[in-house]
């Protein structure tokens, strides 16, 4: 919920004026995203997202993000592709940000999950993980392993504040994953943020998969493992083996899964539930007073985590 | 900046299928709008804006906004209509709160204030309490002379942690204001909070009036007065008398402004400036900690007051 950058009159026209979309009719700034400013631009020629990159995303890992949307979309997986401006760029500047316009995708992202939802989204992140093989750069995930321990340390003083004992809990996680965390997994290109905010859906139909700023080239089923645990759970936090069966073997039919990735599931999946139990404390803990943008409760990662911690192995997420 | 209430596709489903729109395609969050939850929504029919009405607007209000801005519209006044539900209906309910759809304006509010902007407001305004004339529901003014004091009474231990002395000079204002208020001026249909960003442009040209949810029925001097406060005053909060004139003299041409309104400018303007003080004053001494909207600075209409308190004569405001 978030527009920090306003854009005059002047400088939007200027802007606009570069491509060949016709003149702007309207332009409102998204309630939703959280990491950059997004405005819905209604043009002569249709609607399109005009972003301006706020401080979150680094400017040297635009050309990549902007790059795997481009390519993606002429691959055939719906997702937003961005305009080039006359000068051939897609990356340009605007307000002093580095800002780009790209197309519009219809549908509204579902609030409430269900199985379908989760069968769709298989299928269309293993079409994503094909897709991304060609794709001929590259950018290191800046949120796995060798990042955590970093993260936990700038939390670990306060972390008992959310929960008593969350900073041995964490500590000790990281011991885990640390000894445990696979070397050698299939890899490529990661969406690795598809939270149900980031789909879009036409009734039963997945229309489309948006925001690649923090796709990186990972393990292929830490992917996976993120959309289980942001899609699987419940609300009251508990595992939903119906829609991750769902998931799984709509992903399975679109791309090969190996033996050692499936094995590797249970210990992918804490790592993918740290991951975002460790940017949401982190958040929670040093979001500024009076921010725009609520902070997630970290607890509901904690408690994803543990129900990973306890699975004996991979069949309990109901792979066949 | 603000969607307080989060619509589920279920519900946004069975909402919009009482309406003549077809099939909903996309459904944003706009983060402008302090007041209620707004959502631009794309059909099969085209665009149009979903409003839930939040805890500020009284539901027993509701009938009057929407009829007049349904009224207004037939009469040619660029603003939005209701859409009528096959009930005939057009407030209904929505998440358990009042909710409306209605028509969607091209155009942008203008972030830099030029004199062809006031020009254009100015007609605008004169139409629209031209056209008010024939609107047969009425709405008193819950922010007029009368609520002043007792808005004022709740800030006024604490309004001197704004500015040391500010008690004082809006209790004086104050006395001033009761003493010297008019009791016979024109009244009718006023918009009351045409601010900038509630009024839409088209290259040069005026396209929308929005927000109608402070309408009332009061002296028609004082929507003027209000719109001169907003739009004429500089961001170092000097007068620019250039824009004053352009917005009388297209208003003036508009609707025949009497001697007794001319006169009662200088009174009726500190009026408007000390309204806004009171509820910006208001805002910014209970915002709650972590508050979505971030309250404008009561300073601001600090400064327009201690203009028009040295004001000798309407003729200061551009007046031939």
């Amino acid at each position: 919920m978030a527009v920090y950058t306003e854009v005059s009159d002047e400088d939007l026209e200027a802007f606009v004026a570069d491509y060949d979309i016709g003149a702007v009719l309207s332009f409102k700034g998204i309630a939703e995203g959280v990491e950059n400013t997004n405005y819905l631009m209604q043009t002569e020629q249709g609607q399109f997202i005009l972003t301006l990159y706020e401080k979150r995303v680094l400017p040297q890992d635009l050309p990549y993000f902007l790059n795997l949307m481009e390519f993606l979309a002429e691959a055939g997986i719906p997702c937003p592709t961005p305009l080039h401006a006359e000068d051939g760029k897609a990356l340009r500047e605007l307000c002093g940000r580095p800002a780009a316009i790209v197309t519009f995708l219809n549908g509204m992202w579902p609030k409430k999950i269900h199985a379908t939802h989760c069968a769709e989204l298989g299928t269309a992140l293993a079409r994503l993980h094909t897709a991304g093989a060609g794709f001929d750069m590259s950018r290191p995930n800046g949120l796995t392993l060798e990042a955590w321990r970093p993260l936990f340390n700038e939390s670990a003083e306060r972390a008992d504040e959310i929960l008593p004992g969350l900073a041995e809990i964490l500590s000790r996680e990281l011991d885990y994953l640390e000894a445990n965390w696979p070397e050698r997994l299939p890899v490529g290109i990661c969406h690795a943020d598809l939270f149900p905010d980031n789909v879009f859906f036409l009734g039963q139909s997945l229309s489309g998969l948006i925001d690649f700023y923090f796709a990186c080239n990972d393990f292929l089923i830490y992917d996976l493992a993120i959309c289980l645990n942001a899609w699987c759970f419940e609300r009251d936090n508990s595992f939903n083996i119906t829609k991750a069966k769902r998931m799984l073997s709509a992903y399975r039919k679109e791309r090969d899964v190996s033996e050692a990735e499936i094995a590797a599931l249970p210990v992918i999946a804490r790592g993918a539930a740290l991951r975002f139990l460790l940017t949401r404390l982190y958040d929670w803990l040093n979001h500024p007073e009076g921010a725009l943008v609520k902070p997630k409760d970290p607890r509901e990662y904690l408690s994803i985590l543990q129900f990973h911690q306890q699975v004996a192995a991979p069949g309990e997420y109901g792979l066949d």
